[in-house]
């Protein structure tokens, strides 16, 4: 019930959207990671990538990936759909722009999980941008987890692991390193990283008095 | 049990040191969260400072302040042993440089309870600081909080309201707000602005591989 100008100085905050990029080497667990933090978040929304490699064993259309022909990925592409593509181990994948930019204005935190080469391209693309690397406790923990999805042949396995040296390398270009040796630490981390983000003041948006 | 190039890219990370600048309006419950926050990790220490305001009830010479004369205070001064000091409503307050810079070379989150113009001489002297402002929901809310504190006189409590709006302000220069309406939301904002800070880039310690 206050009047006056002391009244007028309260400022109403509202958490803004966020572009949340999650990335690292194969087998470092960010899909884990990422379904975890939107069952804990509902504000977090996952952005769903297209992609013309093999569904695996699983996987469901239009939850995991959108899985699209070469041809049709091709077409998207020329209709500048993307806000990045990439080819990773042979196979293409992109993630839609406006999903991604719509979700960020409505307030939503839109997560992105993306390998290191699209990483760097959405952080080139969208500088304001949270970054997140999910670094692996060692090369042995990415082969284990390789082999139990169980989805790669050995020939797959092995150039995934020679590409993890190098892929680990670009950590430092991230906001947010999460070693992933505890899930349950590492899950707990990034929802910290994400309210944390919330609370950015470059990220709230501020109101006028209601009052 | 991996060895050659591949086992050498893994780096061992360990969460570096961090100053933690927790400030805003008197009577914004600083305090109270600051506490919580150290309660729920171990790696937060308080940095008491020194002050010439008189000990409240409840309050323990060591524990939430070090409570020096005037001369004492001054001499201190002389010395440089403060990072920081300032006189508020008509006290001295004052934060020992040694205290905070040692706490974050060993590692430690060092938690700095500062009123805001304590706050913009710590991120001035320390710009790699993380900091938080505490913003009430109302100037009610912190007219009931002085009023509850039992501590000062109306006078005492009219000033700092007075000059809380002009302090308010000050939110722009902190990198994260707090909205302090509920307690335990804003205990756990808290905490996760701790852990995120600790996981960002640029505060971990990259050892070399250990295996």
């Amino acid at each position: 019930m206050e009047r006056g100008p002391a009244a007028d100085a309260v400022v109403r905050f509202t958490p803004g959207g966020l572009l949340l990029v999650v990335s690292g080497p194969s087998g470092a667990g960010k899909g884990t990671l990422v379904d975890r933090l939107t069952a804990a978040r509902p504000e977090c929304v996952f952005a769903i990538s297209s992609t013309t490699r093999p569904r695996r064993e699983g996987e469901v259309d239009g939850v995991q990936y959108e899985f699209v022909t070469r041809e049709e990925f091709e077409r998207r592409i020329a209709q500048g759909y993307f806000l990045e593509f990439a080819e990773v181990h042979g196979q293409l994948y992109g993630t839609p722009a406006r999903f991604v930019d719509d979700g960020v204005r409505q307030g939503r935190v839109v997560v992105l999980d993306v390998d290191v080469q699209g990483g760097a391209s959405v952080r080139r693309e969208r500088p304001d941008a949270a970054s997140v690397f999910v670094y692996p406790p060692s090369i042995d923990s990415l082969r284990q987890r390789l082999l139990s999805r169980g989805t790669d042949g050995a020939e797959v396995i092995e150039r995934r692991l020679r590409n993890a040296p190098a892929e680990m390398a670009q950590y430092v270009e991230y906001d947010y390193v999460i070693v992933n040796d505890d899930l349950e630490q590492a899950v707990s981390r990034l929802i910290a990283i994400v309210d944390a983000e919330r609370s950015r003041v470059g990220r709230l948006r501020a109101g006028g008095p209601d009052r």
